[in-house]
């Protein structure tokens, strides 16, 4: 459902408009009464369970229904509805968990309007990773169809994200990358290009010494354990389309590194995919868009990729 | 000329090819043996003086001469012929500052050579800032079809970038962006698009305070003396189609902030122009390329977009 004062609702309708003929099949756990209220073209059926889902689909918009405690309006927030918000992340993860369904997608939520019900996490992926018993770490890595890339650090300042570097840090997410490019992706030997820091990847040592001394060993240790990468790379010259072409996914040092060249290629198709999950989770890449909610202009472009993301990746991995 | 064994001469010649039957008419100042030697396809005639470029063009690369006192091996840099490196650059200077010539586009050059020969400058622009008594500060745009950028902070470590940006620096770097773009790109009211340094461009200062410190009363004196300045925007975001048709130019904090985007978007036709000169200068956006220098397999783009936008250039300021 994600926050039912956002563009979550009308997206999720206009998904099933566009998946409808040809797949993937998909449901929405949320209010039938608000579904219905944002669009009277497209048909809504509630569903008892997921099975229900796939005779529905190709009719209607299967919707296994949680209610709202109070009436949702576009654009604006109401803390009422945030237990309703919270169960159907809950219930989602639980159909994941007991093999009911293939993976989840999930709508943008308002962090600042859950909180006050309760809730205790920075945001839908540290709540899902208590929820499945996740072990290890959970990773960002955003999909479009022209690029991966992997954020080592990520909701910092510039200059903390810096200072938060570490060899460990860069191990750790070229190594849950790695596993995940072959169990989700199929990719049986996984290429990636870890980026340097600096410009020109610090020039030996004249523009910075990051790459020598935390980028380089970083890479090497995964070479040591058999892992396909390389680098570091000089981070203006890494995203063209020939040096793409060399590898599966780019190893970021930092939030703007991966994300000016995924948006810049591609700014309505990327799809957030959370790593180190013991279940298969996407969202769009976007927020809640208050601004634009209820006005059904916002594009559905990141979320039909995110359940078509979802879909290949569970199929993927049940394979 | 450049360095004579980098990429440069070869690229001449080949642009030599791609332009001479429309134009825009150039001439090299180099030595006419070690061009004549590069290739046999392209017909090389010495001229005397600028004026003679005219009429020779069509059929002939012009060639203001100069003698190399070595021979120039590809890929081979050789102390020896430093001193015709910097007259080439000294004499197109001042072929520049006459009028006998619009503009002047470098080939590529290699600073450790020439240091040895007593040039004591960190490169080309301090040179040619030097040579021409250029007052205030000259600052790198970078140019290609789709988008202009100028970095404020350049060649530093990122982390010594963040530390060497002020709202001053900010404030010198669009002045001189909106002042280029008003007399040598003709765009009576330039629009800047002036970046946030840190992801979400701070998001109110819960993810960096650059924003609100800094960037911000930049664009608030940028506007106070009338240039429209607007941001700070999302970095992310920024360089989407849709967002670049807003502005003319994009002011960003750091170098690989400026560059990823400009080389994802187009990696070959990429200009570099110093702004801030008294005269108009280009250059490629690459280097020696000694590693294939003399193959005859560099891609001559970067140095035919630098001849066509330094005529460009030269049209609109001297008009």
């Amino acid at each position: 459902m994600g926050d039912p004062a956002g563009i979550g609702g009308e997206l999720t309708l206009r998904a099933w408009q566009a998946l409808h003929r040809h797949g993937p099949c998909f449901f929405a756990i949320d209010d039938p009464q608000r579904l219905a209220a944002l669009s009277t073209q497209v048909p809504i059926v509630e569903i008892a369970s997921p099975e229900a889902a796939h005779t529905a689909f190709a009719d209607a918009l299967p919707v296994l229904p949680v209610s709202l405690a109070a009436m949702a309006y576009p654009g604006r927030p109401d803390k009422a509805n945030a237990t309703t918000v919270i169960a159907s992340i809950e219930r989602a993860a639980a159909l994941c968990l007991s093999g009911a369904v293939g993976g989840m997608v999930t709508n943008p939520i308002n962090k600042a309007a859950l909180y006050d019900a309760g809730f205790a996490y920075p945001g839908h992926t540290e709540f899902l990773a208590a929820l499945t018993n996740a072990s290890g770490r959970q990773i960002m890595m955003l999909v479009s169809p022209d690029l991966r890339v992997v954020p080592v650090t990520v909701h910092a300042s510039l200059r903390n994200s810096i200072a938060m570097l570490t060899t460990e840090a860069i191990i750790a997410a070229a190594q849950t990358t790695a596993a995940a490019l072959q169990r989700d992706f199929r990719i049986a030997r996984p290429r990636l290009a870890i980026a340097g820091l600096n410009p020109h990847a610090g020039e030996q040592g004249a523009l910075g010494d990051e790459e020598t001394m935390l980028i380089g060993p970083a890479i090497d240790a995964l070479r040591a354990e058999g892992i396909d990468a390389s680098g570091p790379w000089p981070p203006d010259t890494m995203f063209t389309a020939i040096a793409r072409s060399r590898y599966d996914a780019a190893i970021c040092m930092y939030h703007d590194q991966a994300l000016i060249p995924l948006k810049t290629l591609d700014m309505d198709h990327g799809v957030n995919v959370t790593l180190g999950l013991p279940i298969v989770r996407t969202s769009p890449d976007h927020g809640t868009a208050y601004d634009i909610a209820g006005k059904n202009i916002a594009n559905p472009a990141s979320l039909i990729a995110a359940i078509e993301l979802a879909a290949t990746l569970a199929t993927c991995r049940h394979a």
